[in-house]
């Protein structure tokens, strides 16, 4: 847990099947309003986000923006994931947090934090919160719950930046990466259908599973390699049956 | 200061000289999002604005939305005006509040409070400022100071509805409607005029200071008709020689 070299918080926002290349736009602006460059796309509907005209003053962010086809490639370098749910959707499966404690989370972490927002329609799928630490929802009304991406980025930076006096807080553990996790992940996968405790008609919620389950386990990025090997000696054994 | 009847505090959001009729409709969306309902509009540039596409969930409030063609007749019932400045912008004449101050005020008002939104382009005019009895800024960086309008308005919106715990605060005095504190201003203009204070060239500077004046004066609603009878006894006077 205790590194000699300090690492800040480093923020990223993730957008998942974004539809409209307006939000994009909008989104990217919000990261420029409060000093953040690091905007990922995951599946955007439409590649000609790059002339999204809302972005005024967030060009830079769109230019440096960077697409990927799977949510785990986004977030391989990220060690702390949380997803945004909208005010009314039951999350049985994760613990729900209200916005300023997810971002005080946010910002006592050391190394880089992804925000995830899904799509317009539909926010975030089960998949996808699958590989979130945690949520958070901003407060709006039962009415009308639902909020516009753009401004729902800007809501949750603005929350990030917001005390300006706030001291980090030292994390409580170094959590691993989310390539680290994404291995162990489909390690334990492999392993689980070499066992014959999936099957094909299961999988789907069974990976879920298994990835929230790796989540919240928190193995450091220190641990992680004893893990993998211990997972591998376990595949190695299968395969020589 | 001291009602007998307790007067909630009403939010009332006012947009002058939106160009963009989508962000009108991003407007509309966050007061839904956040439990309001009255939003004023000042001199839009399309009034086809009913139609904004991203009001989705926003509607009601858009329908409900009204336009006036000045400042003054939107701000006839309100009796604290506060307006938003983009992070850079110098503002010698009025005091300057972080956003979570001004908020905690406006939550603490008796009676309506308005929250003013320049255009797109170029904010709040001079004379748009010296309707307000102070302003707020969002910590938006150096470098990218100037925040869309949609996600302006849904952010100041955020930051008010933030803390659920917070109690409202006793206001300190019961603060001028908007039309006690214009017609005082008017009667003051008509005044300084007569007595040759004022003279054409320099008419513009000398109504927005003396809005400016009348504001920071916090007469009473108790106290106006008083100091409006002495306004017109000196307008009368003048009539006479």
């Amino acid at each position: 847990m205790c590194n000699d070299t300090y690492i800040p918080t480093e923020i990223t926002v993730v957008l998942i099947d974004t539809r409209n290349p307006l939000n994009i736009g909008s989104a990217a602006r919000a990261l420029a309003n409060f000093g953040l460059t690091d905007l990922r796309l995951v599946n955007p509907y439409d590649v000609a986000f790059r002339e999204a005209v809302s972005a005024v003053g967030g060009a830079p962010v769109l230019q440096a923006a960077r697409v990927f086809g799977t949510l785990a490639e986004a977030l391989k370098d990220c060690s702390l994931v949380i997803g945004t749910a909208d005010g009314q959707r039951r999350i049985p499966q994760h613990p729900v947090d209200r916005l300023e404690t997810g971002m005080a989370r946010a910002i006592g972490h050391q190394g880089r934090v992804a925000i995830l927002f899904g799509s317009e329609k539909f926010g975030l799928s089960n998949e996808d919160m699958s590989f979130c630490h945690s949520l958070i929802r901003i407060p709006t009304v039962p009415e009308t719950p639902s909020m516009n991406l753009g401004q729902a980025v800007a809501v949750c930076l603005y929350e990030m930046i917001r005390d300006g006096n706030a001291v980090p807080v030292q994390a409580a553990f170094e959590a691993p990466q989310g390539a680290d996790a994404e291995n162990i992940t489909e390690m334990l996968r492999e392993i689980l259908v070499l066992a014959g405790f999936t099957n094909r008609t299961t999988a789907s919620s069974t990976n879920e599973k298994v990835r929230r389950w790796v989540r919240r386990l928190r193995i450091s990025h220190r641990d992680a390699p004893l893990v993998m090997g211990i997972l591998r000696q376990i595949l190695w054994k299968f395969g020589q049956r």
